[in-house]
């Protein structure tokens, strides 16, 4: 995390793991993370705030209950809190989220991704 | 603005004026925005929050009052709350934007930008 300029792509590529963010900057009291998602994620809700995907590169679904939002690069979509729902990426997928700081990625801090730099 | 997923590009072909952003999502208390920009912009700053932008397409200096920051595609800086700053773009450029509701573009409601929708 720099005072500088931000470039995504170069972010994500100093790591390659599979569902685990990287912060790679603040918004006030918000962390702006890079993550790359390949395979099925938990079903979670966040009961306390929104939850922003924005697709760098590939394709996501973002399964929720009742039907699945396909997004391709260019495309975002803002799960409301409290809703449930399960990121599904066939291929990996690039992803710019955008979420409280301390936000347990699978909204539960027992089994939540520690939350890394890039 | 819908709850089904938002195309970037789809919401900026819908308007061709600069400097006026509109309002694609709403992320909690913020508004999540695209806006078109060519020409210079007014020298501001926002005294309450940190200033979010990413490059979509085209390029963009933000210029501080010490150094200017040059944002190609893919490119973000967030301008810390209380700075001073300016953006020029000598060719068209688009951008997403995030600020808190209400946020003045220009740092003053009384020569702010009215937000529309997209």
């Amino acid at each position: 995390m720099d005072s500088n300029k931000i470039n995504l792509s170069e972010k994500l590529a100093t790591f390659s793991d599979y569902f685990a963010p990287r912060t790679v900057a603040r918004l006030n009291e918000y962390d702006v993370m890079v993550v790359k998602v390949k395979g099925e994620f938990v079903w979670h809700k966040h009961d306390e705030t929104d939850d922003f995907f924005l697709v760098l590169k590939g394709k996501l679904d973002i399964q929720l209950r009742e039907r699945t939002v396909s997004l391709g690069p260019g495309e975002m979509f803002i799960v409301p809190k409290g809703v449930e729902h399960r990121p599904v990426a066939e291929e990996e997928v690039h992803l710019l989220l955008i979420e409280p700081t301390g936000t347990p990625n699978t909204g539960d801090a027992k089994t939540a991704a520690p939350r890394k730099l890039a």
